[in-house]
């Protein structure tokens, strides 16, 4: 398992038995470290030996495209409930990091990827996530596969992030199970659309769209107030539901 | 196991065996029922069969006060990464939708409502979301019990909804597993203040105060637009992390 | 000139010398009233007297439609900095309350209203906001009288409040003196896309199109929050200038 | 009157007569050089005579501090009405944009800033905006000066941007003439409650505080939606007036 080794904003991924180089001397990992350790560079300098967790994964893991925030996965969580035992049908894996998140929570997760190099990649960051037993990662266009992952099916939920997402929303009642949910991310206002209407006239129900914007707080001796600095839009999330 | 009989905007928890009196006539729930399978009720009416999912639960668990939403369980996931195994200490249950959805992402989960009618309650709600194997919900204010409560640790992390959460935030540090994280939800930004400030004081990192803004929009004939009905403000999300 | 006589929740447009009931008895307006003068009714109840501000009217214009609120006047203000002497081509008028704020700070306004009905509205509200001088009413569509109005520019600032606003932003560069701004308001999407993609194919330059969220901010015993009710969508706003 | 001369990005403020060297040769500015002009520099390269709007001031002006932006400026108009021949008091000239704003909608203000070396560069922002004639800006502490003022009065504008606002909404009624207004913008929460409660303790109505979140649209091929880049919180308007 690799561990996180962390001294303020330092954090380096190792494995037990490595010997890690830093500014701050050489470290040897031990072969039963464990998190919580406190490890010792030959320079004296301490490093904290942690276990990654889910934003752990979002900074580390290595990345193929900008991963889904973790607002946005949240959210996603949140509306759909995923939880463990569920059966997850993903598309437009990317770097993983949404597949990850749910496979954490025992979700057994089959996701498509259409760059085999980035579907590589994906399967590497699924083994840092612990997750390689339940997240199944696919090269290939799901779009092309529906038919035979149909038969695989039914899914609890479908998770899209794919610009033809429209095409899998329309198979989604053959794909989800009684009352299961899709939600397709899209960072524009048309592709939202397009996924809401074609979601309706698949005869999914409560089809809805979303607009997450979130804020940091400044709390500082003059005050409390929203960040000055802005925190950009990331991108509309849509969900539906089979009857 | 509690089911959900469907139909339209009509919903209602039903268990197997159970004869249920709908406007639309009587309805026979099979001891065999399933999710997915259809029932007609003596007036030919059908119904669909359902699993209830987190969404569900936030729709039908009795409520003793206004429950966190989906957005905010969901920010409170994305931001602390919980998932199965995970050992979590909650604070202010409340009718436990935030509990519920942690225990069916298979995290253990031990749950303090200071009212023991309310903890009642949320045991019921637990045993609604087939998760009373993994919920202790317990009768008492966690901040009498502290010093037992470290015994028990150490916990991945803390989920607090309770306007004394400083106390709480203070003993994070034995508290919390390495890396791991508190939350504590705050409708007001001077409490929000005051747990930013004191998990700083507790020597907490990545102490962060979120405010998220979620808009649902609206697709018709005529365009595209954010709702104008408004969405209000729910509360404010403070997170920070054991080093 | 209308005055307005108020006493908390209570506000009522008269004329001077005009003899109003109230649920506070008889309220006799002197031939002198004066802004700031204390007047009695016959049961000895007082009622403040006070000159009509820029929300005032917008509270007390008759309407025709939904006006557009002072939130989104003033960003048309402040983006395109009407002042005074500034010439101003206004299409939409709707209700009047742009272009009775524009008048009152001096500007010389030409206004079209599709509807004649709502024009003649328009016109006795412009009396009520004491700028029928400089606000010129017409009933009419803008769009059909394009080549006779540039003849009577150029205008310093266009404000369009039509889904054909389009048309106009085509001749904008005719219409306007050097520098000179357009402000388009639009609902949707679409509408507002439409409007910037014909500002830029025109010629117009710092074209931009903004979203304006307000909320009200609730103070109270408890502490201070942004409103749980929700402000809802308006339109977008989208701005131009000639070079 | 000075000028604005402008190709594209480039924008420089010139006086008539005057000769301006630039990265595109030098240009002389005609004695009758007029607004829409178009002039040509010793390279033959084209610049276009402007003359300045309210947005042009706040690029232009000489600043001793962040400035009030357009939007909130036109929040503080929308909401208050300020008018042609309103009398508005002002305190915390800074710049002066807002001050030269209302100068130019022909309201007569009167701004108090603390330090004179400002005070010095905000009267020369009053000659380039052309509103010194109705714009007095005094070196020094309105608090000081509230008993004098008052006697100046009434005003049916207050504008407060000053850390001591409150002192100044206390005597409001005072200071403003019936149904006028009060806006005091204040960057962090804390300060804005100061102001509301103060406002109500010194009876004055309608009291309310607003935030206003901006965002740009981006249209581009691909599709519409809000900026990716975040714009920041600026400042609580807080607006009450008298009964």
């Amino acid at each position: 398992m690799t561990l996180l080794v962390v001294r303020g904003d330092r954090e380096f991924l190792v494995e037990r038995g490595e010997e890690l180089h830093t500014d701050l001397g050489v470290l040897d990992v031990p072969d039963d470290a464990e998190p919580g350790d406190t490890l010792t560079t030959h320079l004296d300098e301490e490093f904290r030996v942690r276990e990654l967790r889910g934003p752990d994964l979002f900074d580390h893991m290595e990345r193929t495209g900008a991963p889904m925030v973790p607002k946005d996965i949240g959210i996603v969580v949140g509306n759909t409930g995923v939880c463990a035992e569920d059966r997850v049908l993903d598309a437009g894996t990317g770097t993983g990091v949404l597949s990850a998140y749910l496979g954490r929570m025992g979700a057994d997760v089959t996701t498509y990827e259409i760059k085999p190099e980035f579907a590589e990649v994906a399967r590497e960051n699924m083994d840092l996530a612990g997750v390689a037993e339940n997240v199944d990662v696919r090269a290939g266009d799901l779009t092309e596969h529906l038919d035979d992952v149909v038969e695989e099916g039914p899914f609890d939920v479908l998770t899209l992030d794919t610009e033809d997402a429209p095409e899998v929303v329309e198979r989604a009642p053959e794909l989800l199970a009684s009352g299961g949910y899709v939600s397709v991310y899209s960072p524009f206002v048309e592709n939202a659309r397009a996924a809401a209407e074609t979601a309706r006239e698949a005869g999914l129900v409560e089809v809805e769209t979303l607009e997450t914007i979130q804020r940091r707080m400044d709390f500082d001796e003059r005050g409390s107030r929203p960040t000055t600095k802005g925190i950009g839009h990331t991108g509309y999330l849509t969900f539906a539901r089979t009857e």
